[in-house]
């Protein structure tokens, strides 16, 4: 564990109890005051890395109950089945209200298995985004006004956006749905299994490119993380083909620096109103 | 509830205690002996919608413990949350070992909704599948011998296939990894939120365009509901993109008689051994 990364110290969890963790969010990983689902997600899956007897998420489904606040907060994790190659597990994370009561913010069904473990066969159809060279892209620093989409987290990470899908920040949106670009941690900590949770939900929302701006909050988000990713940036491609009666779904595709497709998310989300 | 369809009459749930519901496996939902994973989450979101406040499973997460035999079972469920137009619940299905011990066999985290409550807004860039007109598809009446995927759940299904996706049934599979087609209940009971759950995981594994021959179970499946289908048949695609270290993900999408996409799944499923 390499804990000069702000994101594994804010990751860090601690015993309370068998399968019980404490753990503090950090208010560096929010939105607009809110804290990020990505990074709530890699929280989750660290506690249930530590509960289960297989180290790597394969499968982690999240339903959102409620926002999360900066601040401390509790893991409740559950052994749900425990086999020779998968383990499946159930994870809450509450927080307290002033007059002590526990509240739940999301809950997550998550199997687990070894990355390393399974066997190099790629026998895949799926091509990396074509995204232009990193240093064509843009990030929050290149923009004229501070985008929508800015935040604390924004300092953490080190995003670039193809220039073709950021047409929403200069008022022009694409209309396609499709957000793509690299991604990095900040302060250059490579990507590992975990990191990929917080990966697979930190582009600005497709819903801008839609011309869509406001909230997109997530109701449901399921990650598959296929393969430990190589060192070095991420490609990520995230990508609405229906928005309707309200909702909208969010794809998301990660490619590493060794052109293998490290992980696929897909998100149901509330839209928001048309602006 | 039209119970003079079998799909009724066997997703049944006979409340036993307060979000406890008895239930009993059809052995004609079967495939090879073991129970069809969509209609066993058919069988889990009809308990949810009796337990929730909500009718319409809008968002179903299932992680596959073990595979389910015909027989009696025990569905649990838990209201984790019930908002104003939303609402969270989880269900378990468990079925009894010959000394009486319990064995989890599917566990189920799901968001409910009203899907007649949202607004008529489409905005959508997804385009229906094509597939040729019903009859000149195929279906397992049509094959010279018993296809690999046939089973005692064919005699419930009317299935026709894309006859560009069913090269495997004839030794020469595609390779692409695409299988699409025509879907009904056989009784023609007309397609609900409810029977989409089944419809989402029916068609022959996309393994079997990828010339892979044997069992692909699935690890976890998640379906979303985007819209009350309209009555008449149904057409589902399934596509794999990325099989990768013995594991494939099959995406499907399933359009209604009006041109809707009604609901997007995917699942993360074991491949089977090279044939």
């Amino acid at each position: 564990m390499d804990s000069s990364s702000q994101f594994d110290r804010d990751t860090a969890v601690n015993l309370r109890a068998p399968g019980v963790y404490d753990t503090d969010l950090s208010a560096d990983w929010t939105i607009f005051g809110v804290v990020n689902g990505g990074y709530l997600l890699a929280l989750l899956g660290r506690a249930l890395g530590e509960a289960l007897p297989h180290p790597h998420p394969f499968s982690v489904s999240a339903h959102y109950l409620a926002p999360s606040l900066p601040g401390p907060a509790v893991i409740r994790t559950e052994t749900v089945r425990a086999g020779r190659t998968l383990s499946t597990g159930q994870a809450s994370l509450f927080q307290y209200a002033e007059d002590g009561t526990e509240t739940e913010r999301i809950r997550v069904l998550a199997t687990y298995g070894d990355l390393d473990a399974l066997p190099d066969d790629v026998r895949t159809s799926a091509k990396p985004p074509a995204i232009p060279p990193y240093e064509h892209c843009f990030g929050p620093a290149d923009a004229p006004t501070p985008l929508p989409g800015s935040a604390e987290i924004t300092r953490l990470l080190d995003i670039k956006l193809d220039p073709a899908t950021i047409g929403w920040a200069v008022g022009a949106p694409s209309g396609k749905g499709e957000v793509r670009g690299w991604f990095g941690l900040a302060d250059g900590r490579d990507p590992d299994p975990l990191s990929l949770l917080l990966t697979v939900d930190a582009l600005p929302p497709t819903a801008f490119d839609l011309g869509l701006s406001g909230w997109t909050p997530t109701v449901e988000l399921t990650t598959h993380i296929r393969c430990r990713p190589a060192p070095g940036p991420l490609r990520v491609s995230i990508t609405t083909r229906n928005l309707a009666g309200g909702f909208l779904e969010e794809d998301a595709e990660v490619w590493d620096s060794a052109d293998r497709l490290v992980a696929q998310s897909r998100q149901l989300a509330r839209a928001p109103r048309a602006s």
